[in-house]
């Protein structure tokens, strides 16, 4: 099995190197030639020095995989790939696109006669040891095709073929959206224990004991456990919480779909809270105090 | 090391069962004896006939543990075992007992000559298998003479000694708080994937792909793929979600604070919605609607 890899950031050098050590070839294109050349180097692949060389270098039925930064960057390539590829070539995006964008690309794809696969991939930065959980969305002989590619880069169970386009990217949205809810969950009940000083607790004996039977034993805690064994001051961290476009699209599901998601809503919200968009209101509701109540405002510094 | 154990119930039973494989020796009272003596013919404890009967198979220091419900029943107890333990002696309360009555109660046991531990017990029905996380409060040399039954009940690494008397039902109902949040996390995104019909989504294959690599790993998960392998449509449970008092607790604490916990409070908020709670107000907004606008209600039928 032999695949195309475009994108080789910190999710795509990572599975490029799971696939070399699952004995997957690799042709592999960076926009930043030298990545590719020295992961070349490390792992064996080879490293492209144009899409079209990366094309002309793969096997019919050709595999492209594309690990590229959703929105407009993923839309241009599969764009390119659509001329250089030829009728029954497969293009899988790896990006967290919106799911109604993958619905979109499939059909358009289909029309220039190419199989299109939207994949979710989950594990970040930890998928190189623990393997990438998939979730995709395509039809079933594309889905068949790709095995030897997906089986080397999940873990044992870990990878689902959610149905047909959009699938993939609409299930991995929702995985973002649960992962916000719990990550809130967990740092609500953190800053609560931290408040309570009169109990001196030490946060990070709390969170490693939690690893071991308790009901809220997870991999966030784990990861969570790990760095207030080091820290749990979190001092040198601004509180200050960025989101990507998963916890959004899934508050408008919420909306579109008239099903009340009021955990996952307002962790997303909690984040833009964090990112200074409630001050402005936040003085607003100062203002009106003062206004009716007469309270002192807290002048800013 | 002998203790002996109040309550034979979901948890005590199971305690019981796990103390006994451990060869901790264990006089255990129950209300029905029944259920004491079945216990004992298969374990080997010891059942007692009465409060005082228990007591008097001790040795001193005594350790009396109690599983009882949280609540009069603890409280009861709590005032019969002053009165029959000796300077000296130990009692445990295991129950999910809030923590301002935890501190209180060692104070009052404090003054009797008694020692105290508010033990925060994890694990459920799955306990007897995977051991029980604990969260102890209470001074170092009763954890101390305590730790081979900790260590006999926990699984390895899973108990954590939080502080002095209160801290560990503290620590505890911040933990079902959080647990109340990530359940909810999970239970929305479960309903968006549900509700969006078109994909035909099998939602037991995703939750059980998700236990391998993704980020929303967790034991939570691993039980909620469990149940939907057999059943993902869970028409014969009713939509009403009980709860108990550690999730108002931490409510109540997140406002004593001024610590904002939206996720929790509101995951909180949406069982008591789930418990018919809000009825009137929807029936309330209703028949606003139509006051102002003329908007059709759906009679009852």
């Amino acid at each position: 099995m032999k695949i195309g890899l475009v994108g080789l950031g910190k999710m795509g050098g990572n599975m490029a190197r799971r696939l070399r050590r699952n004995d997957i070839d690799v042709v592999a294109y960076n926009r930043n030639k030298k990545v590719a050349d020295n992961l070349a180097d490390e792992t064996g692949l080879t490293a492209a020095e144009s899409l079209q060389s990366l094309v002309e270098q793969l096997d019919a039925p050709r595999v492209v995989w594309l690990m590229l930064p959703a929105g407009d960057i993923t839309q241009q390539h599969l764009e390119l790939f659509a001329d250089l590829l030829h009728t029954g070539d497969i293009i899988v995006d790896g990006a967290n696109s919106y799911y109604k964008d993958s619905i979109k690309r499939g059909e358009e794809l289909a029309a220039s006669g190419l199989k299109f696969v939207d994949a979710g991939v989950s594990g970040g930065v930890w998928g190189l040891q623990n393997g990438y959980a998939m979730m995709l969305g395509g039809s079933d002989d594309v889905i068949g095709h790709l095995k030897p590619v997906i089986e080397a880069l999940a873990p044992v169970g870990g990878w689902v073929h959610c149905g047909p386009n959009g699938s993939g990217h609409f299930v991995k949205m929702i995985h973002n959206g649960i992962e916000y809810g719990m990550m809130q969950a967990y740092a609500e009940g953190f800053s609560l224990m931290r408040e309570r000083t009169d109990f001196d607790l030490d946060l990070a004996a709390i969170a490693e004991s939690w690893r071991h039977g308790s009901v809220v034993r997870s991999w966030l805690l784990d990861l969570t456990a790990d760095y207030l064994a080091g820290d749990q001051q979190l001092d040198s961290i601004e509180p200050y919480v960025a989101d990507s476009g998963e916890g959004r699209w899934t508050a408008l599901e919420s909306v579109e779909l008239g099903v009340p998601t009021p955990v996952m809503s307002l962790a997303l919200m909690m984040r833009f809270a964090s990112q200074g968009k409630s001050d402005y209101g936040d003085r607003m509701l100062a203002m009106m105090r003062k206004a009716f109540g007469g309270h002192a405002v807290k002048a800013k510094e």
